[in-house]
């Protein structure tokens, strides 16, 4: 078994570098002093994401694979949640020496097939020893001439509306802390779908911790639907939503009934992992048997799932994978905040790295 | 004294945010899912680069300005070394919950004056908690219309010129090593330039080294004269070199005499590491009192200073900042490698972060 303390750091790219995704964006990829995107519309939209091993995931549970695709879609997600196509990002890398080497192909494998659905190219990036594993990943993506949807743009009776799944990754997570599903999954990827999840496939809700796979078409598709507002939901529905209604200095309302399919869907989940651990999370409702506040906690604060919220315009026909789940109202006497059929919701704290 | 801990990770933000500076290519800062720069050329240059703790720095001798100061020097030497002008960067920062708060708010004061003197804004980032330090950061640049300067386009009968310092950084490590510097040397920016060297400034050699100051104009001034190739000098001139001379498939011959001036100035530093330190390291030449040799060793093997190295056509007038130290000629039958007066240097291995 190989180490990549076994090997030189020029030895390791060698390795790599032949697995990532070039992208139609790339002007000059890996291997000078930087590399160089296309950018056609005279800007271009770059964010920021860092995962670090025992806060953002575990290796007993996620391969390198699994990390690469997480890596891709959540820094994805971000550039999808400003209406914008991904290019091309840059990864730095922090690797214990005692790290196989099978473990950073794996998660370059991860990043190319992440990366596949749009096109985008992995152009470069930065490799060290440390005392954890530490993925730090930069994506760039072309506007197309449109303006950038921001947090601040919804406005009062606007649409409320929804792309992806929801509650899938905080059940994904909890099937594997109750020990439910065998971990690793296959290599091959699992198609996880903004479609109808059968009751009993709890592998895709792990997978969908291990691997979203955000709708970054929609952000696109958003944008040319004139989007008023969008983010990316990576701290929970109610969190990231309240993101939103602060920005825009709104009230958002939610429909309790919106996410009845997910919760349908969700409950043998909940029921299995309330059996196994005796529900014994105060956070997770008041009685011991509330399976069915298991499933809000999910759907509604569950963190990760990288799916989108945006609003559009009252008279929008919304485009493919968006759902409406609520609407924008002028922020009363209780300011901006989230509401379930007109109830002020508690929006945090929700993550808080420090005090993991 | 508060440490991060203290506070959730938007509170931190929060002091932070106001510390960085905005740039004029800033479109859209810090605060929505992502930030916006303009690419006026039509592409843009990206580069990113990793600080490890007690791998590239330790905090007994390198405060969070230091640090600052030195993700942002050798992240904007790399767009230099293209021949761009940096215009903006991301920053992935991991920080363990009991560092001091000033550590992080000195980081950002560190990015924002190493940003300064080329006007590139810090546009948005990411925090996490984590088992040590770490500082990731991409950066970007504008071409300006010109063509990216390759490490590959070397020509037979080119010069061979180099801007910026020789050996400083490997000394000042040296006198931090010997315990012959008092650190942290003051907030104030030191000024470190490319021109003579006082005997005793020390504490120039040791800021060379906690907070290096690349020559960042001198990089667009080779491209617009049409150096044919040019890389930032972070493993040491002769191993930088021999990447030039590889990519290229040419013969780099470098001038013994060239760097006479510096290893002068060099000298006291040299004697003072020797007499403490008892000259202990077999790497530093074959005698005990080898001072010439610990001097070249500083000189031609020694890493992060950040200078740049570039080739010219031989009828260039080079540009401001630029020396002459060689001259490019066919690849005899060495190889692609790199000379000094004719003799075929080792310009391997150089550093290796996962053995260190």
């Amino acid at each position: 078994m190989t180490r990549v303390r076994d090997l030189s750091e020029e030895q390791i790219l060698e390795r790599i570098v032949p697995l990532l995704p070039r992208g139609s964006a790339t002007l000059l990829g890996p291997g000078d002093d930087a590399a160089v995107l296309a950018a056609p519309d005279g800007r271009f939209v770059v964010s920021t994401d860092v995962l670090v091993e025992d806060r953002h995931f575990r290796t007993r549970w996620s391969t390198g694979y699994d990390v690469g695709r997480r890596a891709a879609a959540q820094n994805l997600a971000d550039i999808a949640a400003m209406g914008a196509r991904p290019t091309g990002l840059v990864t730095s890398l922090v690797v214990p020496g005692d790290t196989e080497l099978d473990w950073v192909t794996g998660l370059a494998r991860g990043l190319a097939d992440g990366c596949a659905p749009v096109g985008a190219g992995a152009v470069g990036g930065d490799l060290s020893g440390g005392p954890c594993l530490v993925v730090s990943i930069t994506v760039h993506g072309d506007l197309e001439g449109r303006s950038p949807v921001l947090r601040s743009g919804a406005r009062p009776g606007d649409v409320v509306a929804h792309a992806g799944v929801r509650g899938w990754s905080a059940a994904g997570l909890a099937l594997l802390e109750a020990g439910l599903v065998r971990v690793p999954l296959p290599a091959v990827p699992l198609e996880v779908t903004d479609g109808v999840l059968l009751e009993d496939a709890w592998e895709r809700l792990v997978a969908a911790y291990l691997r979203p796979d955000p709708p970054l078409a929609a952000g696109v598709a958003a944008a040319q639907a004139d989007a008023t507002s969008m983010l990316d939901l990576s701290d929970g529905l109610l969190r990231d939503a309240g993101r939103v209604a602060r920005a825009s200095g709104v009230r958002l309302d939610l429909d309790a009934g919106a996410f009845a399919k997910d919760r349908d869907a969700l409950r043998s989940a909940a029921r299995a992992v309330a059996a196994a651990t005796g529900l014994g999370d105060p956070g997770w409702g008041p009685g011991n048997a509330d399976i069915d506040g298991l499933v809000d906690q999910w759907v509604w604060a569950g963190g990760e799932d990288h799916g989108l919220l945006a609003t559009f315009p009252a008279d929008t026909r919304l485009p493919e994978g968006w759902t409406a789940v609520g609407q924008v109202h002028e922020a009363g006497p209780a300011g901006p905040v989230v509401t379930i059929a007109g109830q002020v919701q508690d929006v945090g704290p929700g993550w808080d790295h420090f005090r993991a």
